[in-house]
């Protein structure tokens, strides 16, 4: 795999799987080699994309910048929109899972703007194609990937830049199926992050209950979404990015 | 702890611990908030500048061009020297443990320059205070840190700039240690690290034998190399940078 950043120097014909633990270390694709980037926003937007789909949603625009958040709620969009995890004033709702299960949502169009996840969506954009990856989905998503069979990195979008416990687990857990569907790996970042996965595992809920970022967050996330955000296989949607837009594959 | 690009919002009068993963991830000081940086490369700059100083080097001059390298071979240092693992053709050795255990050497000033590990020794004057960290010299660094009693941050050298496994894993081990001597934390790479050394611990060659980097430089570690980097409090030295010099305290 010829992406410059990632450390993967595999030259057998399996499928390859990377992880990226920040922003900071995502690289550049040089060549024509195909790869696909799933991108791990756990607390809260990746989660609450699954969510949203999950309930009826039809599209969802992500959008990096508040003046465009804005602009497209005056132009009558439904707008969610947090920074550092608390809804700003001009949007509809926040970012919460449980904020997009309304029925006044389904079959609508949503814009969509928070602190890390949009960020990555946006930077994820050189991949051959941008998928959305949470507990809720991530069998669904192993074997959609399985079936795609090119090479992937699991992109997260961390805190601030800075390496997170639950995007990483994240990225263990769903590299540990991927392996299982034959993919190989030659990425240390893989290796740790598998581990940090078995260590989670046993009581996935109470792990990230420790991590920085739960803590953070904790007078903005309800029980109801965390215990939602900690699920896996609620649903089986592939959030993916067509254009500006995430929609179903 | 109000440093750029670090997550610590620890507010108790404890010390901190940080963990950084990668250099791409360092930040750079705001204020005048005290803190040490503990470099680390355990394959095999900071190992290595251990071993040396247990065998008697006087001092380390780590400097990051090849072309200064040069220079100061030319004014009559002896110059250790590598790139991507091998040794350059104009230096007097590389920078494995072993090359540093020579009788010539000792009472001498060894100009050392690596891929990673002088990088990351000169990103990190901005610090108080930096020192040299590896399994050579953990215990012995862990008491010393406990008695400066100021914040650390445990800077990880990476490959290439990516995460690694036996920087974490050391990082993490370092990390506990110094909780065990009160210092606090709010910084998930911490965690991380720290549950990553428990999953090494009970066999940490083994474990660190998987690391991409140990296959990278598989043909250029020796088994006796690898044996020294893996144990642990085999010397108690304490290199610390002084100007443009490591020295033991």
């Amino acid at each position: 795999m010829i992406i410059f950043g990632f450390s993967n120097i595999n030259m057998s014909t399996n499928p390859t799987v990377e992880v990226c633990f920040s922003p900071r270390l995502y690289g550049h694709k040089l060549t024509d080699t195909k790869f696909i980037t799933v991108v791990v926003d756990i607390l809260r937007a990746t989660t609450s994309i699954c969510a949203a789909f999950d309930h009826g949603v039809k599209e969802i625009i992500p959008v990096s910048g508040l003046d465009e958040a804005k602009k497209m709620k005056n132009n009558g969009y439904f707008v969610a929109c947090e920074r550092n995890g608390e809804i700003l004033d001009f949007a509809d709702f926040g970012n919460s899972a449980s904020d997009f299960i309304r029925d006044d949502l389904k079959g609508r169009s949503v814009v969509f703007s928070t602190t890390n996840g949009t960020k990555t969506i946006n930077m994820a954009r050189d991949a051959d194609e941008v998928v959305i990856g949470s507990f809720a989905n991530i069998k669904a998503l192993a074997d959609y990937l399985a079936e795609k069979n090119e090479n992937v990195v699991i992109f997260c979008a961390a805190w601030k830049s800075l390496f997170n416990l639950e995007d990483s687990v994240f990225a263990g857990a769903l590299s540990e199926m991927l392996i299982g569907h034959g993919f190989s790996t030659n990425c240390d970042s893989v290796l740790g992050a598998i581990d940090l996965w078995h260590r989670a595992k046993p009581d996935l809920k109470n792990y990230l209950s420790k991590s920085s970022h739960r803590n953070r967050l904790n007078h903005l996330v309800s029980e109801e979404d965390f215990n939602y955000t900690v699920t896996l296989n609620s649903t089986k949607v592939i959030p993916v990015l067509n254009g500006d837009k995430l929609e179903l594959v």
